[in-house]
């Protein structure tokens, strides 16, 4: 029974048969009648008009969201602990051509407007310093908190008020507005953010993420960006099927509850004294020496030790209850 | 009725069902069981011992493969109309970091030894110029010829008397093989070929391409260059997956027969008069003025201009027969 | 007897006093009294304000200036044998993260408006492509010759209808204005021209260059793109001092037409038979078997082969006219 | 009176000789007579076989060096205020292609073993994260202390162990030198070194440093890398005689000597309660309140703050010993 990563599970039915419909003759890259159709279904979504655009994974869609947000010689302030400076093998670096990421504290890998205004009063503004340029967020984070529409909100305003673009990875961005319950669109363009890279591997999908721009005209240089990374598929129309599918019936907010209910249940079960964090997404980082550890994983759990004394659980839309419940007993009975 | 091109065609039914087989939970990124046969399957394909990797475009795949043979201040000899020269929007100055496409003539888009030799003797040796690191072929090539062993071995002896790295683009190397019926080693490997660009997605793939390293060792560093272009995806197995399918009782050729047939059917029909080049794998290159491509394209068959009097027409592993025949009749009716 | 190079020759005695003047204790990078003067002795000379910064080479001027008229994706157009295509080792692709040089034939490395239009019909637009977004042309040309103010001004009326950049190699741009007597102003931003590279070294300085942009506002980034690629000197005022010496009293002109009266000298001994192009500037391109050009070399003149059979003399701003006269002479008697 | 920066210094009267003595025709680029001395004037220096390459800046003599040290998907282990991270906007990204910046705690800006350790233990080695490639430490430090031999050498073995180029920026190597009385071997290759960077320009020299390769075949491409970053000028000469100059009769040890002694001569005017760092160079940061400052300044004296309640004093090779005097009694009688 694995509690390893969201990114193990399977794509979930309706992606399946979004891809066999999918399945015919149509025009190559992104010229199919899936495809079009995203920038309507966003729109929708977020009661603005958007520029949305697939691609396969979060590392591409973070990368070139802030490749438009970003030059060269700029910065990019994000927690010391963001998926892109810990996790994409300098991505970000990559795409940008050498933009820096400046590193931020925050409890939780959350981050505050005070912790962005202290960064930005840290960098000079000779030649000699590399301006910052753009904010980056991770929403849920990467320690499982999930930011409600003022946080986001008040690091927006410091990024207007800073002249920084403003991102949000949402790689788990349906657990956080599932755990929040707020409205899509106050926790992101109302709330200042930018271009959103809008998960959905993680969440029942297969292969295809979403990246948002909410100023549909500063997305006029990603097409040829994604082309130059070798990101444009030739066959599109099974990246834009699969996203589809996921926003029909709000199917992205229903299997991000499922996840989310399998990691509150194990919350609960683990108490207060051994949650690092609040559990508001799918995942828990909990307190466990390495004899409980082996305990648990002795009855069939499989999942990640995070640091020494802390491991880490994650759900999955497709969790079964069951499964749940008994690793819920077995953390309860350690 | 599109010969448009062969992106546009639905996935072969066997990669779909390969697709369902592997929707079930397994580890994220490579880490699968379908992703960690490839090496085998390709090793087992070419008689050797090679380091096969997925991707999900060609343009990534090729420019993986030549970020492995030419540093950024180095040069890739290539034909003025490849695809990596045409058709890639600056891709392989992205990958390489800035290294240089040199460009060399020849007729029907293919390379030979002299044209190379040409074409570094003119760069000069000191520190002012590019010195040449790479040569790229595309087989079959941008107008449908496919090399033979013997032109590649020619080719890959300049490679090696030059110090050039030797990267293979076969978008088409399915329909090339099939055309000659060249054993894959014979016009790979054992001609001097370094990397090849294996492209399954022309073919019946979804959105899975192989990039094939014959000396493993010199693939060491890819997994990380993926990784950092944003290609490492989060769920591999499904790439591995209808790569496998294809793969399994050599698919891949006969939906590359199937292909083949077809453009043969339609070139008997145009006959050589008209025939720009010969046709060797799923293209044809056409003569056709405006008023003959209208009257065809009036009887529902769609395909591109490729260049004022001249026609593309591309055929892919599903052509139904019927419409081949109809559209041959209608040629041969001009 | 050295007629290799003008990068041979001395610095002019104008350039040591200079230098010997501004060793004195001031401001660090570009801050000093003599930088500070940079802007106001170009404005006066082109009549009109611009932004003036000093580099080192040429190579470092024609890149920082491209990279502010082309961004990564983009193309630059220039003649096949530009010296940022063939003698530049690849800066462009590094200052513009991988732009691409686009080719352009024209005679004696001369561009003309029809091959800038006909250059830019080829290039496709969708994303596979890459986008035109900038013109170089070398003033004089990698051939001696120079273009008049109506040829610039043709090109930049192109420029402009196709929305390219244009960009003035002016590595000899005194030779250039020297021989056809133009206004500087009537060869450069009235024609159009954006960004001019202002040679000095090869005119008697010793180590520096100016980047001229007629446009002060789209000179906004250079300073920092100059301090990233480490071209900031931590004392500015030893290449500032050398440019306003060759300001001052117009000793970039009488500097240029010393070479340029040299050349013109050896270019009437040649005759018309045995010039490859007219001696617009200070080079000359001579027909010369390998048997005269050994006989010239056994009389003690150096000079480079630059083809079969073709010989290139370069002349300096210190060239003795008896050591010219001498090779007038021995050309004269072959 | 100046106590800003060593930057604003003039040119040391041995280094204006030396020019003069330069300025006249020789070969172009770095094949001239003064180039060629290079590589044997260092290695007689440091008792080894080196290559040593001119260079008009610090910060392009440390992007150069890191580039030979660090791939693009790399990381650079320096200290948190290492100039190449606070400094050089974001140059070595530039120069490497991407590669990160790893920082580093310790006091006085200065690295220890262990602190290289702890760094490169955080790192993961899977595909996601960014391998530690070389580690760079400064000398003397940002904040004046020099490195003896066996720091550097506790430094190199760790560099040893983990498979890490080692790279020092000597932008006040000679400083360092003529305060600790050590070999130059013993505190660069004995102790592990690769590449240094040795600079001149704050020490006397107009626009000169030198780039110290200690294997000389890792030197190799380094040529073509200068030329790609325009830092190869067409004479070279004038930066090579500066360069042999400094190093006749140790001038550079002569006079980082009379630099360090002003220094030494205000540390103790301040004494230990206001010094922050021990006076191990030629920079001095020292506890001074606002009001302490402005009067200090109030006496002509000019430096910079550094931080709230902290000054840096800078001095030079040619720091007068009377105003030194001054202000060192201006310090006491605070």
């Amino acid at each position: 029974m694995r509690f390893f990563s969201d990114n193990a599970a399977p794509a979930c039915p309706q992606v399946m048969d979004a891809l066999a419909k999918a399945n015919r003759l149509d025009t190559a890259y992104d010229g199919d009648a899936w495809s079009k159709q995203l920038d309507g279904a966003f729109s929708d979504l977020f009661g603005t008009q958007v520029r949305a655009l697939w691609v396969t994974t979060g590392t591409a869609a973070n990368c070139l969201g802030l490749a438009t947000l970003c030059p060269p010689h700029g910065a990019i302030l994000c927690h010391q602990v963001a998926h892109i400076e810990v996790d994409e093998a300098g991505a970000p670096a990559f795409f940008t051509h050498g933009a820096k990421l400046t590193l931020l504290p925050g409890p939780g890998a959350k981050l505050t407007p005070e912790a962005v205004e202290e960064g930005c009063s840290r960098i000079g503004t000779s030649v000699h310093q590399i301006p910052p340029a753009a904010l980056s967020i991770t929403n849920a984070t990467e320690y499982g908190l999930s930011y409600r529409p003022d946080e986001v909100g008040a690091l927006g305003e410091v990024a207007k008020r800073l002249g920084l673009g403003f991102h949000m990875d949402g790689a788990r961005f349906a657990n956080a507005v599932a755990f929040t319950g707020a409205d899509p669109a106050e926790v992101t363009w109302r709330a200042g953010v930018d271009v959103l890279s809008f998960g959905f591997v993680k969440n029942g999908g297969m292969n295809a993420e979403a990246l948002i721009f909410f100023d549909p005209a500063k997305a006029d240089l990603v097409p040829r960006l994604r082309k130059r990374a070798g990101h444009l598929l030739s066959k599109g129309r099974y990246l834009a099927a699969q996203i589809l599918a996921m926003l029909e019936n709000d199917l992205w907010l229903s299997n991000a509850r499922a996840a989310n209910a399998a990691a509150a249940a194990l919350a609960e079960a683990a108490g207060p004294e051994r949650l690092i964090y609040p559990v508001e997404a799918n995942e828990l980082f909990v307190r466990m020496t390495a004899e409980e550890a082996a305990a648990i994983r002795a009855q069939g759990f499989d999942f990640y030790d995070w640091a020494p004394g802390e491991a880490r659980l994650v759900t999955s839309w497709d969790q079964e209850m069951d499964a749940v419940g008994r690793l819920a007993a077995a953390i309860k009975a350690l």
